[in-house]
């Protein structure tokens, strides 16, 4: 028995050392069509930068240490070409000796990932992207004589090769097409990190669309000139399904290998896994890309176990994800309230402001976390987070706790370790329950920040409970000034049976709340408060 | 309509400011016996060694600010010293004044916390204990002008105050009567935290117990002198339930306070929460103490909902719990080894180190997790980590996923939140996960570092797997080396039918195990590999 992998790094390498520990004598042939590998695509953008220092600690195996551990043939430079399904050989190119060879399979496993996508314009061939070690190593080449870069594209990658590219000692501007870096976030929560990169030396310019590219620089729609002596295109990657669609398997319509549960292709002696394939998404089941390493390399488990015969399965993706930007980080998980908006759910959003351990022990920061919840059935639909420290704990908890099944109230009593340096005795993931909670249950209401407008326009009162220094130091405008420790005093100041009350993260606004709440009043609580509200208007 | 809350902290306050916000016209009296509410209990021991600079950080509220905010009648410096049941009302002490007053109450809260265990041996009365403000204050005062200090015991509160001790400038001894400190942990686990307390110059001595106490120093039973200018007895807590007694009120066999779900005494108008009272144990149902500050802040919001109608319950509690160690993250969830044992449970455990992030990034760091999982059901019973960075979040994703109702094979597919910098592809979460999956599928078997003796006793081959120049540095007596990388060729040597294979954490033992498995043989990795081993023999 002969099963030959296509791609030897995420998921086809974890799929071959897989199958060796399950299948001591079969055959297992990796076809890697560059150098290396089993690299970490993941560092590569850090070599970039100097922050990993050594190439070598990109290279986690080689062909020589997978042959000795594992007896397996690992053959880098070789490319599939073509697959016959019905003879069960791929045609396979030896790109270094130009010969091409003919290998039988009994299973095929492709695991080509994704390839960065690159628009159509003109001096396109002028811009450098990053996949594996030989674009890693011609960045860097080009980074050491650079002293201006264009980074087109602030997703993941942009991100990171723009904080690494200045890491490098060269002055970048990143040019992103629509209003946001990190589509996964939504706008009011990606604020600091378009300030996090500005305040870095980043030369951020967000609605703006690079029409070509030259010798100097790229040209944006508007004429306007960047100059440039380097330029990075990250605008995305796509499943890489050359192969596959050659070879007539099924493709879907986002673009990725068609696999069920199994990782089977159309194809039953044929698995695909990692980015080129198509997952099902966890929140309603759709087909959906989640470029995603962890994933992977899952996926190359499992379908080693499928091809031993055992019993598994591939579950639906919630695609939860991370990346620091400047010290950073800035996480999520599940569906955004965009995309919740735009498949008309009916959902909660709530946006709290903690810190991430105890404020009275040393060097607690604030974060930012959101919350987006089920109105009906109090699931947990997702979750973004953004701070200096502690957000990669809270958003793992949540993205457990969606698995687990739990409600959002349910984070409520989640019992998480607390000491003064690692969290709070309420936990943030605590508070976002108590939030929900209060919500699940019509405790209270809230009211975000997009839809204050539209509140005040229809008449309602606005409170600002926070004190009078916090109010001048900036003010929704209409909002009137009452803080909350007077509030038990003046509440008969306010007549209005519409009102909104805010402070600066939703705390006191919910004291406030409580405090003013009467039968035939509606009392929302502006969710997230000031910060929020300030966030969401200078993105939006 | 009035509840009167006694106890002005974690458990009291919370109920106290809960509930006004549910009930705004409720006349609310806390009575707190100390000079001070809602402070920082588990920051204390942090004031001592100076990492908290200013004691006001410590008193995170005061009376008037509570009177203020949420209008309650906070009353420091009175006690609570009677309780009449028939006819509702407490006897309060006025510690300042002398006086004693009768108020009644529709609504009892009983937050009393747990007072210091404290030994009867000859000169107790010379030893301070850690409880609240004043003690803190006395505390510090005697740090001052201390040169060498004792503290007695092991636990959370013992380890905090032999650190903070060696910041302050004192020469610390610890002496702890059982064989380890931290006793949620299995003594294999514990070893770190020994190891790097004494590093950080802690005179550490285990199976010492403390006779008595005198002007000098300490005596232990052996008959030995530790001199010291300054005594701390950190020996536990148990649940101050004098008033609940003396009231009558029902106390279970733990020596807390008994409640229902509801937190609800064996009075109906008397409720009590947080240290003082038993709590249901997740694992089994039973009454257990667990006084930690998540589980009574939690308490004291639901007790507040009772009050006021609201249909809650509380949840049987897992006891999640961590401590910083000099630098060392020390945490826990559920069950331990130890329990599971005595309780005569069928139980698998697991341990792996892991690193806390990609080890290619700069700055990773080893950690050790342990993680203990039913034999049966696959559940996951408990787990424990001690390492530089991320345990906490390790430990807090498996609390969810427990409370989620998880299996330890689940743990495989968590999608945890991965770039380089923050985790693994394969975080240490889904590596206990592919473990137990081996395991509960009898895909592999693990055999632990205290089993290794009977079975070498029985006739077992151990071979170890790693390198000669690990081999060197250390191994178990009577293994055979073969390094995993040579073992395809030299599988020959091995002939026995009872193989135990052993690498440094279990990795490559693993792989070795799949490749020497065959029909006949019986093949164990030594869970943990050298690592837990060598952990296990020098604690036990
Ligand atoms: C710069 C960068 C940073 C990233 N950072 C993160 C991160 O922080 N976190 C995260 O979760 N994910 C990250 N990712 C994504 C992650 O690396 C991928 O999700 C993962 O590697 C996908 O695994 P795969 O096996 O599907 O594809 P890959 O790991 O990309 O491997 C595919 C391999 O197949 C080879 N191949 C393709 N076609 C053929 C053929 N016909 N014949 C032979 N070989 C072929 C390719 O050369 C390639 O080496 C990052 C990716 C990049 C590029
Ligand atoms: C030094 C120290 C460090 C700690 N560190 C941690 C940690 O890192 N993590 C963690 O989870 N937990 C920690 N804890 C435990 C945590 O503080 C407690 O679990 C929590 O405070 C319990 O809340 P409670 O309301 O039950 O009791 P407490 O917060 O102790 O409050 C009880 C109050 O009731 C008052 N009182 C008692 N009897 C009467 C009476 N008759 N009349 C009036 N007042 C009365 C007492 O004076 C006391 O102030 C620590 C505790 C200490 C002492
Ligand atoms: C590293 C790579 C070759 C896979 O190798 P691997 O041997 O499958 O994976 P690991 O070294 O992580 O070891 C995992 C195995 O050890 C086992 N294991 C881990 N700790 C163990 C312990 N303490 N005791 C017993 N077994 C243990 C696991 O169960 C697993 O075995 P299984 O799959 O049979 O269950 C492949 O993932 C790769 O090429 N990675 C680099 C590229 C990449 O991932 N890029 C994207 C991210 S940068
Ligand atoms: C602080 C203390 C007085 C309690 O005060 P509190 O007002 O109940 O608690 P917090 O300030 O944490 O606020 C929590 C409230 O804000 C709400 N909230 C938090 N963030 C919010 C947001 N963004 N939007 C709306 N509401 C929000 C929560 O829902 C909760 O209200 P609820 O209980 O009505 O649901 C009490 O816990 C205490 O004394 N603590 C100190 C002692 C102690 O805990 N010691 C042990 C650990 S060191």
């Amino acid at each position: 028995m002969r099963t030959i992998v296509v791609g030897g790094v995420a998921g086809g390498m974890s799929a071959a050392t897989r199958l060796r520990r399950l299948e001591p004598e079969m055959e297992i042939v990796v076809l890697e069509r560059s150098g290396h590998v089993s690299f970490a695509n993941c560092g590569l953008p850090y070599y970039i930068g100097g922050v990993i220092e050594k190439r070598s600690a990109l290279l986690l195996q080689t062909p020589s240490s997978l042959a000795a551990r594992f007896g397996l043939d690992v053959r880098v430079r070789h490319e599939v070409v073509a697959i016959d399904r019905a003879a069960r050989t791929v045609t396979v190119r030896d790109l270094d000796g130009g010969t091409e060879d003919s290998l039988t399979y009994d299973w095929l496993v492709l695991s080509p990932g994704a390839r960065p996508v690159r628009p159509p314009i003109p001096g396109i061939e002028r811009a450098l992207s990053l996949r594996d070690i030989e674009d890693t190593d011609a960045l860097a080449a080009a980074a050491q004589g650079a002293t201006r870069a264009v980074v087109i594209g602030g997703g993941f990658i942009g991100v990171e090769m723009g904080e690494n590219l200045v890491h490098a000692g060269v002055e970048v501007s990143l040019i992103e097409a629509t209003a946001q870096c990190m589509a996964p976030l939504d706008p009011e929560m990606v604020e600091p990190v378009h300030a996090r990169m500005r305040s870095a030396g980043v030369d951020l310019r967000l609605q703006g669309l690079v029409v070509s590219i030259d010798e100097e620089g790229v040209t944006l729609d508007g004429g306007e000139r960047v100059a440039a002596d380097l330029v990075v295109a990250a605008i995305g990657v796509q499943p890489d399904t050359q192969l596959a669609r050659m070879a007539g398997l099924a493709v879907g319509e986002r673009g990725g290998i068609v696999v069920d549960e199994h990782c089977r292709t159309s194809d039953s002696a044929i698995f695909g896994v990692g980015d080129a394939v198509e997952k099902r998404d966890a929140g309603d089941g759709s087909s959906v890309l989640v470029p995603l390493a962890n994933t992977a390399n899952l996926q190359g488990r499992r379908v080693a176990d499928v091809i031993a015969g055992r019993a598994v399965e591939v579950r639906p993706v919630q695609g939860t994800a991370i990346v620091g930007v400047f010290g950073l980080q800035v996480a999520s998980t599940g569906w955004n309230e965009k995309r919740l908006r735009s498949a008309g759910r009916a959902y909660r959003a709530i946006h709290t402001h903690p810190a991430d351990h105890a404020g009275y022990y040393p060097g607690a920061s604030t974060m930012a976390l959101k919350l987006l919840v089920d109105a009906e059935t109090d699931a947990i639909l997702g979750a973004q987070g953004v701070g200096q420290a502690g957000v990669d704990k809270r958003i793992d908890v949540i993205a457990t706790a969606m698995r687990g099944g739990l409600g959002a109230s349910d984070l409520a009593d989640l019992e998480l370790a607390y000491a003064p340096q690692f969290g709070s005795a309420k936990d943030p993931v605590n508070m976002l329950g108590y939030v929900a909670e209060n919500l699940a249950t019509g405790l209270t209401e809230n009211i975000q920040w997009h839809e204050l407008q539209d509140a005040l326009d229809a008449g309602a009162t606005l409170i600002d409970v926070r004190t009078a220094k916090e109010h001048a130091a900036g003010a929704i405008p209409g909002a009137v000034l009452i803080p909350v420790d007077e509030l038990r005093d003046r509440a008969g100041e306010i007549v209005s049976d519409d009102v909104v009350v805010h402070c600066a993260v939703g705390v006191r606004g919910h004291v406030a709340a409580m405090m003013l709440a009467r039968p035939g009043r509606r009392l929302r609580n502006l969710d997230g408060g000031y910060m929020t509200w300030k966030a969401g208007e200078t993105t939006q």
